[in-house]
């Protein structure tokens, strides 16, 4: 872990100014706290609750500041995406509020509700048939047609330092952290969160969390390698990416002090505790960091925990599933 | 409508008295607001959060304003209350807090989680038949026998007095409101939210909603009657009380501007806006005023709207058949 910031493609300094662009704009969310959870694994938890952010996850932070930062410099019309998920989501309220247009590439079997949404939000959705197109070179080739912008789902350094602002909110609103849990898909959400935590609270163990189905990062961060998976099977979905990127594996690797994974299993149980006890609705992404405190694979102990709940996009037919047994 | 309390059995100075009670004990819930609800309404919606409460539900705040009263008296070494549902809880944990006994009246049938919930809390539970026992008449001989003051889950000045505050925190945190909506089962909540929101927001038109199923309190409002219903199927359980009481139908005649109904389909519906837009857990009878807006019960366009969100104490096997289709 270096102790200098200096050789990293993002500083901290690109998270105080994403969160000045962000101020007004992104709702700045609640820390929750709960007696239960605190009595069950003997620490003081702050769950940093990012499923009542807007679009209902954290992505709106990174692709606000992102196209902020466009639209300011004037570099083009409109940004283009390829996301059947939240950033998706993001990407088109951030042009719809900064006056740019967006077009998303989405899979022609992407469920109705998401190409709704999506649509709901201004963009204009361009769906490809999967098995015969690559979505990365579909939005390559409409970026240079159209003159868009091309915003990746987490390896670019203003989504990285918007993600960035989530860690700086739960520590300026919870004062110091011993550890923080991070869940971890692309490593967007944990390098920001990690380039927080070593600023505003030089003390605090940073933990990044994958499903155990897809822990291509924890792999990558205990062998030195970049390692991948394809496709896995995991519920939490915001944690498929096949591996982390170019910006994030050197700040995963340089920022983070350990990478652990839980199974699907626990996170199920885990979505019971948070929607039982703290009432409100999580998506199985969002608790990855809960389930490494709550199942013990990170022990917490007598420590001052933040938890990152990334955000609360469930299917309710989806959620009903787990729950119905 | 009488334009004094003074004939009243709680006014509002009992209101305030139950708040300094609770001042660092209940918790302050937040209000909520939600831009595609407000979108959908075209009015502006202030939801009072009481799935946050603690034991999940308001009915802890009437209950701890009754115990503590208790116990300051030194009248009893304990508390007695029949339930099965949030009332037990709320009996239960008001009961640890104040250094008094609570014994619980529950039938042999009801949901083991239930009966180890209220235990857990540290109640004593009596167990009784429900084929051939009237849990009020076990209730009064133990209440005797044992030297036990029965608290009743609504008519009961206190229990009214401490409902009030959610009303009263709410027009503190979101100002004066052209229209309030509170769930109405026997009455407590809704009295008690009358009495604070007479007195604070003098112009507000208050609005008792019950489920259609149950419907005793809007028919003995426009009747001038008391009516009873039998053990209503509704799935807000928490409105299945048989009529108003001796205490809260003169309340809810007096103070209460109209009375309206639901459908379960309704509240369905309502608790599928709540879950995937605003990202809570809410029962189904915590969702009734809510429910009057969002389905054009009552009409609401231009208005400031006060709407209580009772409790979030939901079944996830339960929850889960709802949206199961």
């Amino acid at each position: 872990m270096s102790d200098s910031d200096g050789d990293l493609p993002v500083d901290y300094r690109d998270v105080v100014r994403a969160a000045m662009r962000l101020d007004g704009v992104a709702h700045r969310t609640p820390i929750m706290t709960s007696s239960t959870l605190d009595a069950m694994t003997g620490a003081q938890l702050f769950f940093k609750c990012e499923n009542f952010q807007r679009i209902g996850a954290f992505k709106f932070r990174g692709a606000y500041n992102a196209l902020s930062r466009l639209a300011c410099g004037g570099r083009a019309s409109g940004a283009i995406a390829y996301s059947s998920g939240n950033h998706a989501q993001a990407i088109a309220l951030a042009a719809r509020l900064t006056g740019l247009t967006a077009t998303i590439v989405m899979p022609e079997d992407a469920p109705s509700v998401k190409l709704a949404a999506t649509r709901g939000y201004g963009a204009e959705v361009v769906t490809y048939d999967p098995e015969t197109t690559v979505r990365e070179e579909l939005a390559a080739d409409l970026a240079v047609e159209r003159d868009l912008h091309l915003i990746p789902p987490f390896d670019h350094p203003d989504i990285i330092a918007g993600q960035g602002t989530v860690a700086r909110e739960l520590l300026q609103d919870a004062g110091p952290l011993d550890l923080l849990l991070v869940p971890c898909g692309g490593g967007g959400l944990l390098s920001g969160c990690a380039l927080a935590a070593r600023s505003l609270s030089p003390g605090c163990r940073i933990v990044g969390v994958e499903p155990e189905l897809g822990d291509d990062a924890t792999r990558s961060f205990h062998s030195g390698t970049l390692c991948t998976v394809q496709n896995p099977a995991t519920i939490a979905d915001g944690a498929r990416t096949s591996a982390l990127g170019k910006l994030t594996y050197p700040l995963v690797t340089s920022l983070v002090d350990d990478m652990v994974t839980v199974s699907d299993a626990a996170l199920v149980r885990t979505m019971r505790w948070v929607t039982e006890r703290m009432k409100i609705v999580v998506e199985p992404t969002a608790v990855l960091g809960a389930a490494a405190v709550l199942e013990g694979t990170v022990d917490a102990a007598g420590l001052r925990v933040g938890v990152v709940l990334s955000g609360g996009n469930v299917d309710l037919q989806q959620f009903a599933t787990w729950f119905d047994q």
